[in-house]
Order: structure tokens, then C-alpha cells, then sequence
């Protein structure tokens, strides 16, 4: 294993927004010797490498990943699981073997029957964007934002390590969490406000049956609090299907909320509900500073 | 009254965000003979003119109104209320009152106690910023959004067309609507999503107290749909106190999608919940294209 990425030969499976964005953000940052990009697709391959995001690149995993002291899955949850049950005798020895998805139980879980002379690391960057696809990826993405590292038992100090040292190098901001934290904290900040974005479509749509002139009538706000309904439902998909205990026990806080908040508004106790404005109020201004 | 706003002068009662912007539309396409403001501090007005939004202003609402042809308050909801009530005496025969408060039902309610040589108009602008106050100010704020028009039983046509030509004149699409409609419809569109906005807030914080790492992990997709949590809170409180019924029927239509999708995370019926994920994306991408 070589002891900074400056050394490393890091390959990226899947090129799409995140993954394009992170070889973009090595290849532009020169942070690594050389970015090998794996997809499935040769026109993928073909524009990467136009943008000057890989060195090189294939449509074969094996290929791809042969010399790579790094190689970092970037596909959707269930695509990354599968790809680690089958990568383990492809890697070299003391290969590091991250990926960056949305959830991390279940990858972690796969991670630990990797054979011995694999290196396991989870990761997932706290960003994204409304869009996805390499042709918008940009290097700038992962910029001062948090990028969770989640170690397992078996993962040595120096990979450890190394996984800062990539993160470090691309402008992130390492976080070490176990996998069981990640994905209780990531249900609360990314899958609940999806499932409220898709809530108040489903209100919308609802309403709308009454009046159409419901969709005339939305605005910035409606926009903003709706736009994560609009995310790609294959990555939706494996999240839920991998965070469901997590994702339900945020829904049942978040019915709680609704159900404060609705009984102020049928008691006609607008004080209550003005100090709960207040509070929530000064909380999003205090985040988001 | 005159036949169109290019003969009015119009003065603008309150100067923040959207006042501001009414006056900033109106003076930079010179579409009327003359802007002029009415704020409650002078270092308001001062800036206004300085800006060139407005042509001349005072603190003085009675001597801010007598000559004005078109008078639109642009204050929070019950100050408007407050205003109507006061206003009436102060206009000159056939002068258009109107106002972009952001429910209609209560104000359209007070403009029928106004005096007969007055003629009412309820407006309000599906339009808006997160920020308030005049320096975020934009004459372009109005341009191609859906500016609601709700006539009184008592607003002659021509009324109404002066309020259709100011839409018009400051490049916004007027929509006629019932006080009782609109407020059955942006309870849904605005309100609705501003509750869901608090009720992520709540429900973060809850969390918080277990992990205060949850602050760390909130990305892109928690501020966007968080957003309007941060919003002014004494638009908020009247809005809430005049639209409280069809805020809570909102409320009540989300919390039963919200109790949707809990139930099929529950019992783990991800298809189902796949197929409505997929309809909440499409009608997303369809309303936002």
C-alpha cells in the first residue's frame, strides 16, 4: 500500500455525477499518479477522458482495477454490493477498497467478507446535486464539504489513513463514523427530507385532483421544498431498501412533528405555534450560518 | 380613474422585500407617471430614492395617498387588515386599493367595509425570495410569475382591468381567482410547504439531542427542503392566523401521504412505495420542466 495518494494509482467505478466529480477532483487537483475510470458504457469512457477527468479507461472491472493501489466504487447501493462480492481476487495485495454510497450498513456488511489481503474502507461525501450524469460533474463538489469515513473492525491505521489522505487531497472534510451512526444520522439529514419533498408531492397531486390550478399557483417555496422528489429513483431505491428500520424511525418523529403542529392549528393555539416557528426559525439560520 | 397605469401615480405602502420590488418593477420600466413610497422609517425611503425605486416617498400615509390614482399595500397581512380600515377616507374618487398581502380572504372580507368611491382589489404575487428587506429588492422579481387578481363583488371592470394592465406592466401573468379559491390553494402550494419545512427542523433537532452530529451531516438536500423554515416569521404568523383552516386541511391531506409512506416502509412493500416515488418524480419533472 503506497503511504499517500500522490503515489497511487486510484481507479473509480462509475462515472456518473459522483463518481465523475471525484475523478475530476483528482485528475484536475493532480492529487494522485494516474485515474483509471471503469463504466459501463464506452461514450462514458470517451467523454471522460475528453474532459480530462481519467487517464484512461475500460468497460472491463478486472482491467481496470489490476494495478490499482485504490479503487473507489461509485454506483448506486445494490450495484456496489454486488460488484464487492465479486472484486475481492481481482484486487492486488494491500489494496484499498472504498466506495462512496448513500448508506452504509450493508456495504460495510459486504466489505468484511472481502478476502484478507483487501484493504475495506466505507465512505460517503455529504453532497450532491439536483442533477446527475457525468456531464455534470464538476471537481469543485466535494469543496469544504464533510466526507464520512466508516472503518471497519478489520480496516488497518494505514488505510485509515490513506482514505484521509484522498479525502484531504480532493478538498473534503474527513468525518470517521461507524456505518451503523452514518446511516441513523443520514436517515434524519438526507432521507427524511426526500420523503417530505415526495410528501408534499403526493398532497399536491392530491389536491390537485379537486383543482388543477394547484400547479399554477407553486412558487420558489414549493419548488425548493419539492426538489428532492425529483432525485433518481435507482439510488432512492437501494438507499431505502438498506436504511428502511432507520428511514421509518425518522418518518415516525417526523409524524410526531406534523401532529404537534397540526393540533396548534386546530386548538387555535397560535402562540404555541408561533414560538415553534421561532425556534425553528433561529435553528436554520443558526445551521445554515 | 385612469385607463391605464401608464397615466397613475402609484404609491407603494411598505418598502420591503416585495414592496420594494413593486416599486423598483414599476419605476425601471417607467410604467407609470409616478412611484411613490410610503415607509415607516425615512432611511427606508432615503434608500428607495437612492435606488431610483421609488420617485418620492414620506413616512406619512395620508399625505402619501392623497393623489395617488392606484394604492397598493404591501405590508404583512394584518397590518394591511389594520390599514383598510384606516385608509378609506384618505383616497381620492375612483382611486384602485389594492394589495399583495399573501391570503386573501380577510383583506378581500375588509375591503368591502371600504367607503363606495373606492374601488377594492385583492393581489397577491407567487413570487418571492428567502431573504426580506428592500436592499434585496429586484425589479426583476415579477417577471413571468403568476400574479393573482381577487375582485370584490363591488370592483367594477374597469378596476379590475387597471390591475390586470399594472400585472402586465411589470412583466408578471395575471390570474383572477376568488378570495375563497386562492386561499384554498396556496394553503397547499405556500403554506403547506413551509409547515413540512418546520416539521424537518423539529424533527432534526429531536434527533439532535440524541447525536449532535446531525448539524454536521445536513447537505444540499436538507437545505433546499428546510429552507423556508428560515423565512420571515411575521408574514408567517399572520398568514397562519388568517388561512388557519385551510392550512390545517393541508396539513391534514400530508399527514395521511406522510402515514402512506411509514406504512409501506412498515410492512416493507417497496414496490409500492417504488411506484409512488416514481409518480411523485414524474409529476416533479412534469410541474418544472
Amino acid at each position: 500500500m503506497p503511504f499517500t495518494i500522490a503515489e497511487a494509482q486510484v481507479t473509480i467505478v462509475g462515472l456518473g455525477l459522483m463518481g465523475g466529480s471525484l475523478a475530476a477532483a483528482l485528475s484536475t487537483m493532480g492529487a494522485c499518479r494516474q485515474v483509471v475510470g471503469v463504466a459501463r458504457r464506452r461514450g462514458t469512457l470517451a467523454t471522460a477522458q475528453e474532459l480530462r477527468f481519467i487517464h484512461k479507461g475500460t468497460t472491463d472491472l478486472q482491467e481496470g482495477v489490476r494495478d490499482a493501489d485504490v479503487v473507489i466504487l461509485a454506483t448506486p447501493v445494490q450495484d456496489i454490493i454486488a460488484r464487492i462480492s465479486l472484486i475481492g481476487p481481482m484486487l492486488k495485495p494491500g489494496c484499498l477498497l472504498m466506495d462512496i454510497g448513500s448508506t452504509k450498513r450493508a456495504i460495510c456488511r459486504a466489505m468484511e467478507d472481502l478476502p484478507a489481503h483487501v484493504q475495506p474502507l466505507g465512505g460517503h461525501p455529504m453532497c450532491g446535486k439536483e442533477t446527475s450524469g457525468l456531464t455534470m460533474a464538476e471537481p469543485g463538489l466535494f469543496r469544504d464539504k464533510v466526507f464520512v469515513l466508516s472503518p471497519l473492525p478489520r480496516t488497518t491505521q494505514e488505510a485509515l489513513d490513506l482514505g484521509r489522505d484522498l479525502v484531504h487531497s480532493i478538498g473534503a472534510r474527513p468525518l470517521v463514523l461507524d456505518a451503523e451512526r452514518h446511516d441513523r444520522l443520514v436517515a434524519v439529514t438526507s432521507h427524511l427530507p426526500y420523503m417530505l419533498a415526495v410528501t408534499l408531492m403526493r398532497a399536491a397531486e392530491s389536491f390537485a385532483q379537486d383543482d388543477p390550478l394547484v400547479w399554477k399557483l407553486v412558487a420558489s417555496g414549493f419548488r425548493d421544498t419539492s426538489r428532492l422528489a425529483g432525485g433518481d429513483i435507482t439510488m432512492m431505491r437501494d438507499i431505502i431498501a438498506t436504511n428502511r428500520d432507520q428511514i421509518l424511525r425518522a418518518l415516525r418523529q417526523a409524524q410526531d412533528e406534523l401532529a404537534i403542529l397540526a393540533r396548534y392549528l386546530e386548538e387555535g393555539d397560535l402562540n404555541a405555534l408561533e414560538h415553534a416557528l421561532i425556534a425553528a426559525h433561529n435553528r436554520r439560520l443558526e445551521v445554515y450560518r
